[in-house]
């Protein structure tokens, strides 16, 4: 990836770039991976928050979509008439959220995950007097220790909840695993399935997702779906996972020096406010491309702070290219993302239409 | 502080609050300081990026207000007609915002810093033909290791060049102090001043900042303006400073617990899309209210895990109120925060104008 881009040399910065070659040539890679498998891919849209995107992944094969919070599946179903099928991963709580998703749920194929008897009787009590059941999906904690049901036994007593309230329809098993978490998965839905299954109620579906594992997803054969989200962009954790390389990081936040105050050290423009403070276990909050000598050891909103062991040879006025560690997180920030490639000779600005959707 | 509040009960959450009955302590206590120390106060309205609290702060004694980004002083002046005073404390590089700068100046009293011959070159290039001189402060490095010339010595020759440069004319001596740093704020900023006024050239303000340090400013008495920023809303990194207390706190978030899988853990609608992964060097990502005994030990975008040594106790549907780390990247993450205060029945949403400001 080329560290200097003339494509480039006007955005006022910091700006974010997306490179949509990269970011296809990533979708296809999958794609043809779970086709490969037998997987359907119904990719997380937190990555990315744009429905042209979305439009893509669509495009090459997913099912549909996965959002994260109602408003923001709201934000990307009323910009794209392409999307038709959305699952949230979420537990929905409270008269407002469910108002909102009885309105979404007569406008596309909607799911939604529960790992609790007060989420499923929240739902319940909401869809029962609705013309359609609204699917739901156990959520089954299989190692990552967020949110989920903790034995299999636990989610066939959900499913069997489901199964039987009014207004929903059991939509099948969801997790979200620990990275490299194959055959935990494989083992906590085999079970759960079995059990469910035992009691007379199908399981049509096992969705898992998570970029870190995705090239091994195939290895939890119970998984019928797969929700990727980062690997359309990927980032600087993700190459540092072993999941990519740096040639297929498809978004960069390109800042300027604005200072080069001591001999090995130089301020850029872009702060917090531009890469996050997201760390994922890494050192440093980013990566200078062409100066992997150079750490980001401190960011406050407005500075980032670069250091080196010799001298650092920046001026002021000088453009970097950098990878964030958390592609994600940098989109929600911008107001929009600077677009380059398939044939553009100018980025392109493109508004991130459901960014900051937290409710 | 109340951990639970009536006013509070029917947010749609997560949801950023903000108590104006608290700001305006917290701005009139500062104020207080300053009046009685003959310092100057210059807010930093990165914390709020709030017009309303711009114009509270005025109305207070501010003699202005300061701005990290052109972009940011744009949208302020635009929204509100009592802000006739900008210090950007940035140095401002490239064609595009040195237009932006020209036509601001033409609206407000603008002042920027520079800590380099070529900030200060392309400053003065761009101001040669505008009507008024355009007022530079030179940034002086006193221990916080980010921007600003290193010695008294490099101060006075930079002055020099922006009092002798076209267009432009020198503001004073600038500088964002390391935490419990008057002492050396005094001996550099003290040496420099008088190593100009032995040019002929007159120094006529000393601006520091930084809400850490404030209520001991005037030890520093050769800075006659002062520059806080988060002492608006404070935060858990303030209490924690010793600065101020909770009670002090006037920005939370609330949050919804949407799961409790384990007998010692749950886990609240709030992320890193609300909270931010800010750590400012402290454990954990917020302080739960009421419940000193709960870690936030991890956030993912969505989600917030709160851990317990022992049992939790909390349920599906309680609403928590957070302290976050830094209040002033809360802000930047929402299209609206929540007032309550000043004789307000129900919280009132404020469009936070200045957002996502980063150019």
């Amino acid at each position: 990836m080329p560290y200097s881009d003339p494509r480039l040399d006007r955005l006022n910065t910091p700006a974010v770039v997306v490179d949509l070659d990269i970011a296809r040539r990533n979708i296809e890679r999958f794609q043809a991976y779970a086709d490969q498998h037998g997987l359907k891919v119904r990719p997380h849209i937190k990555t990315h928050k744009l429905p042209a995107i979305a439009e893509m992944q669509l495009a090459a094969g997913a099912v549909g979509i996965t959002c994260q919070k109602v408003s923001e599946a709201e934000a990307m179903v009323a910009a794209s008439p392409a999307i038709r099928d959305v699952l949230i991963t979420y537990n929905i709580l409270g008269s407002e959220k469910l108002d909102h998703l009885a309105a979404l749920a007569t406008r596309v194929s909607l799911a939604v995950v529960a790992d609790s008897a007060d989420v499923v009787d929240g739902l319940s009590a909401r869809f029962a007097g609705e013309p359609a059941p609204l699917k739901v999906f156990v959520e089954c904690n299989t190692g990552a220790n967020r949110c989920g049901v903790s034995t299999p036994e636990a989610a066939a007593e959900l499913a069997a909840r489901i199964a039987a309230a009014p207004g929903l329809a059991l939509g099948g098993l969801m997790t979200y695993p620990p990275a490299r978490g194959e055959a935990r998965v494989q083992a906590f839905m085999s079970e759960a399935k079995a059990l469910i299954e035992s009691k007379g109620i199908a399981v049509e579906a096992v969705t898992s997702g998570g970029s870190p594992s995705m090239m091994t997803a195939a290895d939890a054969p119970v998984a019928t779906e797969y929700r990727p989200g980062t690997y359309v962009y990927n980032d600087r954790s993700l190459v540092a996972f072993g999941t990519c390389s740096l040639e297929d990081c498809a978004l960069t936040v390109v800042a300027t020096v604005v200072s080069v105050p001591a001999e090995n050290r130089a301020i850029i423009d872009a702060g917090s406010k531009a890469l996050t403070s997201d760390l994922l276990g890494l050192s440093g909050y980013g990566l200078v491309l062409g100066r992997e000598d150079i750490a980001i050891d401190q960011l406050s909103e407005e500075h980032g702070r670069l250091v080196s062991e010799g001298p650092i040879g920046l001026k002021v006025g000088d453009r970097l290219r950098i990878v964030p560690n958390h592609a994600c997180v940098v989109t929600n920030l911008v107001d929009a993302v600077h677009v380059i490639g398939e044939g553009r000779s100018q980025p392109e600005a493109w508004p991130v239409v459901a960014r900051g959707r937290i409710v």
